[in-house]
């Protein structure tokens, strides 16, 4: 594949699974295929797994990799065309992106949305704008709208534990106190409804998400009947997309507990981490024997390991 | 050794010692031992000795390493248990402790008192959640009561520079603007009293440390009477650990000056660093020959590359 | 070469910008030269380009790169002699830097002007005391007056693309919101003036730099004149050097644009970056195919990979 930032640049899903599973099993089995690249990695915005799992990523691969902290290694960027630049950004992102682009064989990059501007941040000005200037694959780190590393990660961690050829997999908003973007639920949602699954989302009134990524899956207001026959659950916040960036509820009948859990089929627990316990999910339900949380994020190692893989036999 | 968090930890304190010493004499004769092997360094406060040093010992024995700044690259971490987590923290260090540890064959943790709190601080919260939830070995960067690898370093640079076999060694407080940890002179008392030296402490009155890493210590509030015969002075300022965290005296008379070092017999002068010059200490006493502060500093990376050394091979 | 801090150390100029052009045609051609040995670079200040190309030229090389944000990761250092450090600063520079460079074969260092002080300034407090103490060879990654690493790269990026053999060079002052240093200016200077060049420097007046740097340039205040029959533009704010640190002009005339390239023999535009588009130089200059930014900045991965061939090969 050329870039990586939606499922739309995977060319063979399940290979790209099975080359995941397969770095599960050996991480060395290709110690030098990334010899003398680099992985340049761009940080505009915190990040633990998706920064830790990939550096470790790129570096079972033989790749050497460039952190950078934009804003505070660096400084901000100014996004929009044909501006006078005598504000805060001290530098465009065509400059930055260009000349970033070259001293990397790949480029990652962490982007996330502001949630005040729903045009802007599904633009994805920032990722577009690496894309289109860095000339050199990029790579989404999560962006304002999607988290392909994640989901390939929630797939591949789903495919490992299914009890059934075709499981059914529920994905639930649940409450948080601050506002978040809806790339873990979008980027989750296209990804289920191109797998073997049956794929039903389930949210209070007023969070639907962008139908771009949604069309086609199974949706309701009612949490408790999405549960049941259920074999994953998999738990998120997100802010409200058409009310854009708001916060329509925080009602704490959302929050997963061991009496939601018992209306399904012993489903599995997945978040994608961090989370909060006890708003989004209650203890006893993230620390039981079928929480999948910590094998998912173990799992972002060899996710983002497959896509290195597929990106740089490309180069 | 499995941890590294104390002395507690060392079963063979001359081998490890000596290992040391021989990385200073060569520190590549271990190129490949680390290979294809991880170190996460985990900084929850600053670091500058420790992060470089101890970077560089893992590079020495051909290790991969990964630093983090939680809290500036990541977010604040919840350490209590069964906590409704709607407040600042973004992840409890549960989860954050054991994905970590996923990434990492080695992890090192840098986590300071915070001085408000005896019974938290010496609980050791941060860095024992690490060893239980992390599944891999991990090494102490300085923890909230001790800072072995600094000790190591200490008694290191006293073997290399003693004239005698058992040569008389003062830990002696000395005066601090600011409010500091105990863990530096908790850590080089235990370390002394395992070791084949005359161990004399000496601070003001109320400067008191925690008797379980003093006991067996030479213990008196004259710093003159103190300092006769001395050959090491190792300067240290330290808050109160009874009357918690607090600066009880701010003595010019303590600073170490040529007047203080002309009553011990030459001894030598040593400090961990940073040191504030001409409060700590005077400028004369650290630019003289007598003061090890440097070679000390420089011992860090092979102390580190000896406690790296053990581990890597259980791994 | 033993230190890189401005050309003065530069033994064979010519040789150099070939071992640079070399790089750019196969930057893995010696891939083995820095092995077992580590560059620190230390940064009191933001960086994008310099961080990213210098990692990236040290890793051509096989080195080893420990990057430490001072400040960020560490703390203030005092410069000041003799002082008492009661104050904000926990560590001297002596100390500090001696420190540092135990753990380092080179050490890069980069260390704004605060623009106060004109003295302090130019006395390159923080750069002189790493020479003094660091005890290895010290990179400039840009200091408080000069920044030859910059310089190199520009020197590289004209004879690469010159079409005459001895092309005129303008150096032109340019608006711009905030105070900035002379660094750029004062190194791209003096390398010009060792170059085979025609050399003229124009700003408004006031604008003058410091003679130590311009001595043997023709500096005009009418930048029209200057730009007549110019091969190449270099486009740099900087602030006052006499008026120290003083914006006395944010005249938009002096913002290069199309009109006055026009004066110019086709001539190719160059600045450093980051740059404020519209406020030093209009988009149809800098997006036009005339603009060598982008090559420039590219160039500085192999302007730093030469210049730490020459000092590695010293070690």
């Amino acid at each position: 594949m050329q870039h990586f930032t939606s499922i739309k640049d995977v060319l063979d899903l399940s290979a790209l699974v099975k080359t995941a599973a397969a770095f599960k099993k050996d991480s060395f089995a290709m110690p030098d295929l990334g010899k003398q690249k680099t992985l340049g990695m761009l940080f505009f915005n915190s990040s633990l797994r998706t920064r830790l799992s990939t550096q470790k990523a790129a570096q079972n691969l033989g790749m050497q990799v460039i952190v950078m902290n934009v804003g505070t290694d660096g400084w901000a960027l100014e996004t929009e065309e044909g501006v006078i630049m005598n504000q805060g950004e001290a530098e465009h992102i065509k400059e930055a992106a260009t000349v970033i682009g070259q001293y990397c064989d790949i480029l990652g990059v962490r982007s996330f949305a502001n949630l005040k501007n729903q045009k802007e941040d599904y633009e994805e000005k920032v990722l577009q704008n690496f894309i289109k200037y860095a000339g050199v694959p990029v790579v989404s780190l999560e962006s304002a709208t999607l988290h392909p590393l994640q989901s390939l990660t929630d797939l591949l961690t789903i495919n490992l534990n299914k009890k059934i050829e075709k499981p059914k997999v529920v994905l639930t908003w649940a409450p948080h106190p601050k506002a978040l973007p809806q790339a873990v639920a979008n980027s989750f949602s296209e990804w289920m409804l191109k797998s073997e699954v049956e794929f039903v989302i389930t949210h209070p009134k007023g969070y639907e998400l962008s139908k771009n990524f949604t069309e086609g899956a199974i949706i309701t207001n009612n949490q408790d009947e999405a549960f049941k026959n259920a074999d994953f659950i998999y738990a998120k916040n997100w802010s409200a997309y058409n009310d854009y960036g708001k916060i329509l509820s925080q009602d704490e009948n959302w929050m997963i507990t061991k009496e939601k859990m018992a209306l399904t089929n012993e489903a599995f627990f997945m978040h994608c981490l961090p989370v909060r316990r006890n708003v989004i999910v209650s203890d006893d339900v993230i620390d039981n024997d079928k929480s999948l949380v910590i094998e998912q994020a173990g799992n972002r190692e060899f996710a983002a390991q497959a896509v290195l893989k597929e990106m740089v036999i490309k180069l």
